[in-house]
């Protein structure tokens, strides 16, 4: 159940100024064409102005930078902030506390010799944690997770449904995997010989390190000599692979259905966006941004935003996809000149 | 087992008009270079041809657009249709009823409180349902699947094995559920504070509307605030990321590793060919079309067809892909205009 | 346990030149900056040399080609031999030799009727078995594996946990199948009737070769009518979708994120790079390569090397590339002779 606040108790906790009555009840968040009287809802772009005459919330948290607004019903409170987006993670955090549900083991649960378990641990129905494996306190393990031998998760990690975290893999803490991610996956590595491939045992681990959040069916191999390694802080959206030996540095945001080939190492505070493509063992420099679905094949300095496929440094990305609008009507240019000129073409 | 009949009842049960022999019994449907003397096979393609000639099947289903066929063995009916693809959908469906598995909750599965069950629920082996669940009339569930609290399937939905239903989630009636799908996931939302990235809740629920397919290891995110949507009779493909406050549109077509950012909104009939990728906030028209491939970075007027990277209007997409075939060749036409001109080149 | 052998004697298993002492021990394999003095290295490519300097392993193995080597640290023996990374996977095996877990079938595990199973059979907890399957002598299923009814698993393979065979499904001998995949997927068929899209049954087969591997997270569908098959050999990588109808040649390597759509043919020997997508119904030549990210539209002839999107032979796409690079400064000398000629520019 969420909690309940009044509208003033929360501009109150937000800092905000309060335009309107302090005394509604807000018990939920809502957008705001779908709020009701006792939601609050929040307006962080131009474009979902419209929305805002007609919303029947009671409190619409609006950012500075969006200036004067017009027709505003009069049941609604603004709460204006400087960070529209921040304000909503805060007021969210208050309206829905996370459920406390209580630790414990489900009976069903397979534990392999030596566990050892810290205290206030969950571990849910049908899951299997193998040998020698570490617990620390208030982990939360879905249904259905398997935790490969020697395994090592940090304390208050949380590891959704039916995640599978190969033998060795350690977790930092405070992480949150979600359901279907593979981590500590054998990498793809063969070497060619009488005309087959003979896989390369892998024999390195993954580490992944606190505070790092992991998508839905996101695939990250273990090191096959060595390790792969993801910085603390960083974020992994669903379904992305990474491969052996690859370094990810600190607060990284890595978007959906990324691939990033062995041995590629990223610096810290990168961004890259959705489907993009990294080859392997380049660099790619800290606070470096990507942009979704380019395809990576050089290193890229730190800092530098890059794009397209084969991707480039913006400028020149953005230049060459311009020049190439104007391809077609260049063609015809020149054929003019060089009927002008009496020069044969092609 | 499959069901039995004869040439000429499967001729009259499509309205075909059937050449050779009615009398021939059909066991099973198989490609026209692997069918036997049982068998149905159908030729929809000229490409395929060449293997008519030298098939054993007992029927061949025709599309009428193929015009005059030669050498067609004498032991093989044809059974002439208007569209070859349908007729082997109705043929499918007659050769292969559905095993109509007696219904039945396993012994291992895991029911929470207050879990509403409607007529004729199955539930495999292992599968955890949650608090306060409703399974409608003849929902089947796999194995090993996993369905949160306060979820809702609709009737006749089937969740194959080791379905992952996020808390909250609604699924609508005869849906059809892949292995491995993960539905209502959080979605990717962070705000930036303190040097790092902090979580924003995600509150929002996922609903999936009737009759939609999902392929195996899809995601859908659940709503940040609000909700993600997939329209009545949408079909999805193996995975396929959808991400929080997403709208699909009714009967779309999304094939597979489709990404779409958060907040897209994808109108009714659009269809989304294999890895196209399409960023957050956008708006795609009804019944549009987006290439196999193409990177969307701006709204898709309805009915339009886009193709490539970055995507554009199909005219536009196709003039700008030849043209660039042709630059290699403009550049050495442009330094001979310029050694015509005596043009010093840069 | 990791086994322990000599420097010395692991240069006759390598049939390597050995430089340095051969009594040192060694227990298990590291990179150079990691190494300490019982473990083995490698050196394979120029890039890395920096951390041979200080590297404190007790031997490397060192790649021919290299040539001569500067500043080996005097603790260290290098192992010279022609291929580093083939030395390196023999080393490998010796050290770390599979752990020969005791064979058997956990209590948990659901067995339909008439199972066979094979001798040394391994079945990790709650996997689940439907009727009439075959698992060969030796063969390993992890925890939460669900194999459905009529598949045959062939000897000595291994399902890694929470694996998905579909019914029918067959899975020659040797091979690795990666936790998370679905095998024998429904494909993606559908035909438009009445304004909504019918699903087409999909009652084909998924046929996986001997020695395959298969990445995390893979999807690959059966046959619609027909079969869909993985020829022996071929490695195949996380998070790939092969569409119904596929033949994959024998020993193709297939890098993660690829996808492939419905009945295309890959010759044998086919490497494809990361994210490459194909569509449907081509052909794609023996020993033909395809580059990272690419995306195919046209049938690729044997022996080829092609690239980009959309994809073209290696020359050709290359060509392009560049002149792409080019173009904006063509842009300003195409205006140059206008002015010279006094054309006006469109």
């Amino acid at each position: 159940m969420a909690a309940t606040l009044t509208v003033g108790d929360l501009a109150k906790h937000l800092g905000a100024e309060l335009v309107g009555e302090p005394d509604g009840q807000l018990m939920r968040a809502a957008p705001l064409e779908a709020a009701g009287q006792t939601d609050v809802s929040f307006l962080a772009r131009r474009k979902y102005l419209p929305y805002l005459a007609t919303t029947r919330a009671a409190a619409v948290i609006v950012s500075r930078d969006l200036g004067e607004l017009e027709g505003v019903p009069s049941g609604t409170a603004l709460l204006w902030v400087d960070d529209a987006h921040l304000a909503l993670a805060e007021t969210l955090a208050l309206l829905y506390p996370e459920e406390g549900k209580p630790a414990g083991i489900a009976s069903t649960v397979s534990l392999g010799p030596a566990v050892e378990l810290g205290r206030d641990v969950t571990i849910g129905p049908y899951s299997v944690v193998g040998a020698d494996v570490k617990l620390e306190d208030g982990v939360r393990v879905g249904a259905h997770c398997v935790i490969g031998d020697r395994c090592v998760v940090g304390a208050k990690s949380e590891l959704k449904d039916q995640v599978c975290l190969y033998p060795e893999t350690l977790v930092g803490a405070r992480c949150i995997i979600h359901s279907g991610a593979r981590i500590g996956v054998d990498g793809f590595g063969y070497v060619f010989e009488k005309a087959r491939h003979r896989k390369v045992p892998q024999i390195g681990r993954c580490i992944v390190e606190d505070d790092v959040e992991i998508g839905a069916n996101t695939c990250i191999d273990r090191g096959s000599v060595g390790e792969t390694r993801v910085g603390a802080g960083t974020k992994i959206d669903n379904l992305v692979h990474i491969g052996h030996n690859v370094r990810v540095g600190r607060n990284c945001v890595i978007v959906a259905q990324v691939g990033i080939a062995g041995s590629t190492t990223i610096g810290a505070g990168v961004a890259l966006g959705g489907q993009v493509g990294i080859i392997d063992h380049l660099n790619i420099g800290d606070g470096a941004r990507v942009g979704a679905g380019a395809g990576v094949g050089k290193d890229v300095p730190a800092g530098e935003s890059w794009f397209g496929y084969p991707a480039r440094q913006r400028t020149q990305s953005f230049r060459a996809s311009v020049a190439l609008t104007k391809l077609p009507e260049l063609i015809r240019r020149v054929q003019q000149i060089e009927e002008k000129l009496d020069l044969q073409s092609g």
